[in-house]
């Protein structure tokens, strides 16, 4: 079924894989998350398979106790500008917090890898939810959940004010008259809010797609709503065909309410896929690696979301138990959904514990189911394409070889880059710069 | 003459020059700052001829009056995580303020480039002099000269203490047992200072290097004594060979006072050599750069290190203004040096601008003359090698192939790389970690 929009799709770069006993598979490389090689290689991969980005998410806190993917491993801004110089197409998302850092620094740094990469950076916009990271800060307590995205807000509007600081024409360069810049285009910011005064003008001027893509990641109310008038594309959790339309949906129609072009707002959930051979193959691939996942690690994995909670303290198969209120200050997109499907499906603790450390979804099997399964949620909006994620190091290039083709020979997504800028390959417009004089903003857009 | 001392050479990577007018020569690129290619192209040739890193400078706050070399220029730490995928030998430092940045972070990016690069991550240690970089980090005012470097020795503390959060066999990865990491060799910081609490442990494990190598460049009394007791290169600004010696003879006495090995403290002048065919045509070249920068910007670079001090307002060809006090809360170890000049030579302000904007040093000749340069200031312990700086891109080449195997003929540079680590190829230990057990320590050792 030919269509005029096509699969926009994300590799999530990580080491040891996303589950808590992923890298004790035998083909699992334990030390993959510090390993530059490694990230070298599954770049390269994703590049030849036409991703639009490569994707590194993050945290800030981890205990002896955390999940082994969040225990050591790269920076996102570090390994990204590293991994700008080994490719040439393929998008960078670095996910980082506007929780504990200084926006002049952080717009600087992806201004930075845009300039590095020509054009391909993106910044996945988190507020941390962990209460144990305001101890690595100095800090004494953590924001309330409100306040975190008020403060999100103010942190993008300083970043993305001071990405406009030099008009594209601002740098002369005439050695003749020794004229450098034009003063008149390079624009203090001036900034004063709530939360940060900052005068600015950065000290890096725009790249080549204006400023880097925005992703955000929201699904409590606030979350969504900053998504949707702030984002170019929504990193996206559901689970289910249906929790995905329905939430696509939703954040399209806010998009459209506050006056963006739906269109433009990309939505992407995230998905594990396992491919098989044939379905069966599939299938005992996907329950190797859940009985990977010992019940006390997806219980410690689950209390993550809800501040760290002690769930071991209930009977594991009791109904899953009323916790609520132990969410209130915590990661609200994930502790609602979990608690939403406990109650749905009348699940206990176990099966909940089960399910979150090793997600099921439509995603598992031979070439042509998984492939089908793409369609399906594109064709009928539940997805504009997918953040890709694998449990083991040779699952990118299975999926490369064998459900890329199909793919494109559906005529659901690119044999070729369409352009050398993020933006030019997601179909997203350079933002004219705020400053500038409307007939140059014209001819910009 | 052989020596067991090697010179240790590293090279200042910047786009368009650092004096103010050198981007107008004809064989500049003024765009370099911000070219990815161009940096790569440098690093490649710094890395042939076997130097031993490249140097990034910074600086986080500009106005439509700063020199060029400040304006618009990549942020160091994602320009050199982009070179570590370049190069394979070379050290990278990047230089990072203490003022406006958060340890945790900074431990977690440098950590992360010292393991992109196999080792070879370097930190150059500073404290923001510039009165308006407070405004760009929603600070009212800039803490006091004594306060900044109080501050700096804390929060080398914290980085170096989050640093050794992991012991070098933390990491179990026994897939059998399912046992990741040894909590028991896991440490939490657990800083509790005047300026930051930091709890811990770092996200990311120790690199081959151990500890990525601390730069400082310190000149007034808080700065020498601390490059002296906690760095392990100092980044120098004396011009003469008399003034290097003095300083030279100064710092190692200080280390030696505070209990450490003065060998193990790297004392390296920053030079701007010129070489020509003949020593005439270097001498044409270097009035050739003097002549590119008019006597306006020459005063105005003149006053960033005054809290951008307004010279204009003094008559040009009278003694240099009494202006001590405008320096008291600004860069004293830029500040002092040109007081202390401008008063031993009796210059007038039109000459102390002349020669502060193109430093005229004893790096300027044919290669036999820049050799002996060399030579003199590392043999007579006025250095232990350089930071090399270059006003055009060409220069680097120029230097690589007519002056390094000159002090390569001579015994005093190396002609292979001895080892794949930056502390390696300069010659420093990596240290201990802190929490690892005596037996361990003495075995790293």
């Amino acid at each position: 079924m030919p269509t005029d929009r096509q699969l926009k799709m994300g590799f999530m770069l990580h080491g040891v894989g996303t589950g808590w006993g992923d890298w004790r598979h035998p083909d699992a490389q334990p030390n993959a998350s510090t390993n530059f090689s490694y990230y070298k290689q599954q770049a390269t991969i994703a590049e030849k398979a036409k991703f639009d980005f490569l994707f590194v998410a993050d945290s800030v806190f981890i205990t002896a106790k955390s999940s082994p993917h969040y225990l050591n491993r790269f920076e996102p801004l570090t390994i990204l500008s590293a991994l700008a110089g080994a490719t040439s197409h393929i998008g960078l998302v670095a996910t980082v917090t506007v929780s504990y850092s200084e926006p002049f620094n952080i717009a600087r740094q992806f201004a930075s890898l845009d300039h590095i990469s020509g054009g391909r950076a993106g910044w996945n916009v988190v507020t941390s939810w962990l209460e144990g990271s305001a101890a690595n800060f100095s800090k004494s307590s953590h924001l309330a959940h409100d306040t975190r995205y008020r403060l999100a807000a103010e942190y993008l509007d300083v970043v993305q004010g001071l990405w406009d600081s030099w008009e594209d024409d601002a740098l002369v360069h005439d050695k003749a008259s020794g004229v450098f810049l034009d003063p008149a285009k390079l624009h203090e910011l001036n900034h004063h809010g709530e939360f940060f005064q900052v005068k600015g003008p950065l000290n890096i001027a725009r790249s080549r797609q204006g400023q880097p893509v925005i992703f955000q990641a929201g699904a409590s109310e606030d979350g969504k709503n900053f998504a949707a008038s702030r984002a170019d594309a929504i990193f996206a959790g559901q689970e289910t065909f249906e929790e995905a339309q329905a939430y696509y949906h939703d954040v399209k129609q806010r998009a459209s309410g506050f006056g963006r072009n739906p269109d433009q707002l990309l939505v992407l959930p995230g998905i594990r896929p396992v491919i098989g051979s044939t379905d069966e193959e599939a299938e005992r691939k996907f329950q190797e690696f859940t009985d990977l996942t010992s019940i006390e690690n997806a219980l410690s994995l689950l209390g993550r979301p809800f501040n760290d909670y002690d769930f071991s303290q209930h009977d594991l198969d009791a109904a899953f138990p009323d916790i609520a209120e132990h969410g209130a200050n915590s990661n609200q997109s994930q502790s609602h959904r979990i608690l939403a499907l406990a109650r749905r499906d009348n699940l206990t603790l176990r099966e909940v514990a089960r399910r979150f450390a090793t997600p099921r979804t439509d995603f598992i099997g031979a070439p042509e189911k998984v492939a089908d399964a793409f369609e399906t949620w594109f064709i009928n909006r539940a997805a504009d394409g997918f953040v890709f994620n694998v449990s083991l190091p040779k699952e990118l290039e299975v999926f490369a070889d064998n459900v890329v083709p199909i793919l494109q020979k559906r005529g659901l997504y690119r044999s070729e880059y369409e352009a050398e800028t993020f933006r030019g390959n997601l179909g997203i417009p350079v933002p004219p710069n705020r400053y500038a004089a409307p007939l140059t903003r014209v001819a910009a857009e």
